[in-house]
């Protein structure tokens, strides 16, 4: 999927969709998602890596140039920003090529956030295309899910399952849940929270301090299924992971190659297998 | 709403929602967004500061130890993390105090994540509370909007006419947007993007290098309002910020604090102005 040169903002593939007992193989789109590094300089000073985002690719001079803004690394008018361009480095590889951008600011900025790095040589290499990103989640995983896996009536059943646990939600409507199910669709853990993969450590950590076994079957996300999440369950080696929202490509690709099964739009009525 | 010692999952509120031409003041919760510290510690090492994330309070200590093993800093196994404790530092103020916990691991990790960072003394006291959070948000705020506010019917016409941009959303179901209206609700750009905070940088980058002011009247944002995305709208001065899903506790206090009118779960129906 990220074979193109210059990714665009959406990807074909190919998924199974699963609605009462039939499956039907069908042409599907996902939003692209793939590292974009953003580098920083200013006259007197070289070039120097301020951060890395996974971003659905389009736009990019922007984004890195609204980011300097928001971060209060160029003032909020026009012209401070001297300009943006993608990175000419000669040890890029053809497809990291568009995933760094420089921002050219015309003077130094009164403040550097804490999460700045320096930029090492040969380091541009690490994480900035899906293909990195990937290679690199897969030095961290489970041993594989050996055991049970949920049938799709179980999956289309674990959305309505998990909302009965979100105690929170139904008070502010606003937080992300995530649970650990078994292969009969029994939740063992239920954990909820403002950021998603913040819901999905819990899980995973409730398990851990109680001494259980931290891989499970399936776990359920109330969201969408992007790289992180993807790369949370691959890492202590879940069977199955079924979003209530649509998945991204980089996530599609690390699940295919981690060999977890990846389902999205999980409801009551029909779910969709991307790997 | 941070002045209990130890928060809840979600505070209580006094929230105006707009329901055609009706006013009406009720009582409202939104879910806690506070920071969290986590330190890493493992015998023959000084505990380092790893990660600060923001997180609903609740199931710290799971949040932490789950973050590490998801991470590759502990084994996903049982007794692979040797305790976690809330930090007993006592340079911490008390509402930081249940912010900051320290994992203690069985041995050394093989691999410490990019943005490990070095705890320095005195460093403890930045952005680990919403206080600190929201002060520290506002050392970087453009100059207060002065033009005109949408009125509550054009906001809530604004999440229709940001569904109507998103082209990408249309075809994979998984993207955020956001865009920049005049008080008039006539949309200036709207761009969409996998994170949501991404989506916002690329509205205010396209004003940037266009040459146009970045402020505007009012940002949209087609899902959550969190503090990272009042901060973005706060640093760039704009007038109003309209959310359609909820917003979090620490953006309430960001947004009232920095004279910005947050709207949340805005639709064609109602709308719920928060600040």
């Amino acid at each position: 999927m990220t074979s193109e040169r210059r990714p665009g903002p959406s990807v074909r593939l190919r998924v199974t969709e699963l609605r009462d007992d039939v499956e039907r193989g069908r042409e599907d789109r996902v939003v692209t998602e793939e590292p974009l590094e953003i580098r920083l300089q200013w006259p007197g000073a070289p070039a120097r890596r301020v951060w890395v985002t996974m971003r659905t690719p389009g736009h990019d001079f922007e984004l890195a140039a609204g980011w300097a803004v928001h971060e209060g690394l160029a003032p909020a008018a026009p012209g401070a920003v001297h300009g943006v361009a993608y990175c000419t480095d000669v040890t890029l590889a053809p497809d990291q090529e568009f995933n760094v951008v420089t921002v050219t600011l015309d003077q130094a900025p009164t403040v550097l956030p804490h999460q700045h790095d320096a930029l090492s040589a040969g380091s541009s290499a690490c994480g900035v295309c899906g293909r990195d990103s990937v290679d690199s989640a897969l030095t961290t995983t489970g041993p594989p899910w050996s055991a049970g896996l949920p049938s799709s009536e179980v999956v289309r059943g674990l959305p309505d399952a998990l909302r009965a646990h979100q105690r929170v939600f139904d008070r502010t409507g606003g937080v992300h849940a995530a649970g650990l199910a078994t292969a009969a669709g029994e939740l063992l853990v239920v954990r909820e929270d403002v950021g998603r993969h913040n819901a999905v450590d819990k899980v995973t950590g409730a398990r851990l301090l109680a001494g259980e076994p931290v891989a499970g079957a399936c776990l359920v996300v109330s969201g969408r299924a992007g790289f992180e999440l993807v790369q949370k369950a691959v890492a202590v080696g879940t069977g199955a992971l079924v979003a209530v929202g649509a998945p991204t490509s980089l996530a599609v690709d690390l699940a295919r190659r981690a060999g977890l099964v990846l389902y999205g739009f999980a409801s009551a009525d029909r779910v969709v297998r991307y790997a």
